[in-house]
């Protein structure tokens, strides 16, 4: 068994052959807006549609990574992803045009990581060479609906994040680079109980907390040896919440931690509240600021843990809490 | 790798260790009726709501196959499963009950098929020892998501389908047991332009021929190699297309083919139109019906192609067609 407690351990090498990221205006107008391979200069890319601007994204993403891992489409074994809108509309849409072997996925905006965890099993257990592996989120198509139409300007609670427009994809391979996914930890359901649904960073701060500190004890490592530990999009509260936890253990995450919806807007000018969030949070900043940052050598170690909450309007709206998943992986630079 | 053209291929055997499907009552009345393991006296199964009902459904079903496998919960390595509902909130909170490591996937009505080919690779690739797959669908939550409130009373054409109520559930393996996963082939998604959501059976029928082949053409077998071919939910329109398509090819499918849409209701008596769908439809039809009989003896060699559409209610407002996809696997007895 390639496992160790609830960690996968990928024995054959999986590894980065190309990633790229592809945002929306907003994003690009924030801290890490030159890091991103493609930025909107208009949310509807050139499509009638929020939902079609999005499926649009996503190819883009896709095609951009697919090239600089120096690879054709036919190249790709098989594409893995999702997204938050309705029966993943963007994702199954984008593979029509794509054309590969498909699985789509729905963890929320834990998605990217659990592509990128099925895609090196599928490698590293002998079933393909090659894996496309992708997320994305469009804050307009997310925000008709899960919330409100944009037409309809409802007020935004401070405890509410900004679901970022971005798409990230990543070519896995088994083909040595420079970077490496060794180890992976699928989460699993855990439900704090809270029932506002635009407090979602508190929803999954517990399923982050459980799926590091069980990666931490399967593979006997701690904070101290990752230069980055990054979650998916907890936000302000949610990453406080997380940090709570891991303090009230006597493990500190340290300077080293941080969210991935608190790196890609500038809270102070860009009035996204408690910070982004959504499928295309973590794929963008995975895909345009930490893996650049690794080949750069500028990480070393890092721990990616995007979280998810799983919920829908209709789930809520019956009465029920918002359970958060989190998956995490191991990402390491060889050389 | 272990992978021919685009099958993949469990040189480490994967088994079938148990299964149970829990249905509705209208599938309780149909011609697999007293197959089924739990077959509901009411489609709200106790619960408030039917989206309550069909998560509650899946877990009964995941628990049933679980203890019919003569395991307990805490045996299973990883659960992969998924539904029909907005943002797949019936497997999400069945999984919160559950609580193993969890894959949410979404592929509409081919998710039973994606779950048991992901099941089967984490197996074969030595990175499980146990994978709980599971899918469902209930009628009520569908035709409230998908086309009109059932108050309403809606007409229904004569190329419409049932979505099924009901879920299944397969316990995957290590160790050997009278039924095996031998093949699979991941499917691409396929749009051969229909636009009408209710003709799936049309949309989906060109995803099964183009999966089937690139199986056959892999595999070096053909339809005469298996007791039964068995569709997910084509229906009688997009099962006479599947005939049709490789009549063309001079390649019959034979009296072994049907559709588990077909199997599941009596369309003289039961008022269905062309036929049951819904991921339920494949899952309980396969857990309900097909393993069965190939444990008592009476199909020895059997393919799964589970169909899907990849569309939405928003995706078809905005007038863009119905992409398909098949996901197929090649089941054996052992002994």
């Amino acid at each position: 068994m390639k496992k160790q407690g609830s960690t996968y351990v990928f024995e054959r090498p999986v590894y980065v052959a190309g990633y790229a990221a592809c945002v929306g205006t907003k994003e690009g107008q924030g801290p890490l807006g030159s890091c991103f391979d493609v930025v909107l200069t208009d949310n509807r890319y050139g499509q009638e549609t929020w939902e079609k601007a999005e499926s649009a994204m996503v190819e883009t993403a896709a095609r951009r990574a697919v090239s600089k891992a120096n690879l054709t489409e036919g190249d790709i074994g098989c594409a893995l992803g999702g997204d938050l809108l309705n029966q993943c509309i963007a994702s199954g849409y984008a593979m029509r045009q794509l054309g590969q072997p498909y699985f789509g996925l729905y963890g929320a905006c834990s998605t990217m990581a659990e592509s990128l965890l099925l895609g090196c099993a599928l490698i590293a257990g002998g079933f393909e060479d090659t894996a496309l592996c992708m997320a994305s989120s469009h804050f307009c198509s997310a925000e008709r609906q899960y919330r409100y139409p944009l037409e309809y300007g409802g007020q935004r609670p401070p405890t509410a994040q900004w679901t970022v427009t971005g798409a990230g994809a990543v070519v896995l391979c088994a083909r040595q680079t420079s970077l490496r996914v060794t180890r992976a930890t699928p989460g699993r359901v855990y439900d704090p109980g809270i029932k506002d649904a635009a407090n979602m960073g508190a929803a999954m701060a517990q399923s982050a907390y459980e799926t590091l500190r069980q990666f931490f004890l399967d593979s006997g490592t701690g904070p101290a040896d990752y230069d980055l530990i990054a979650t998916g999009d907890l936000g302000a509260i949610g990453s406080a919440l997380l940090e709570s936890l891991f303090r009230g253990d006597g493990m500190p995450l340290g300077a080293q931690y941080t969210d991935c919806g608190l790196l890609i807007f500038d809270r102070k000018t860009q009035d996204v509240h408690a910070g982004g969030s959504g499928c295309g949070c973590c794929a963008s900043v995975l895909c345009g600021h930490i893996l650049p940052q690794m080949q750069q050598g500028n990480l070393r170690r890092v721990l990616l843990c995007a979280t998810g909450a799983m919920m829908s309007p209709v789930s809520v709206n019956q009465g029920e809490s918002i359970p958060g998943i989190c998956h995490l992986l191991e990402l390491e630079v060889c050389k």
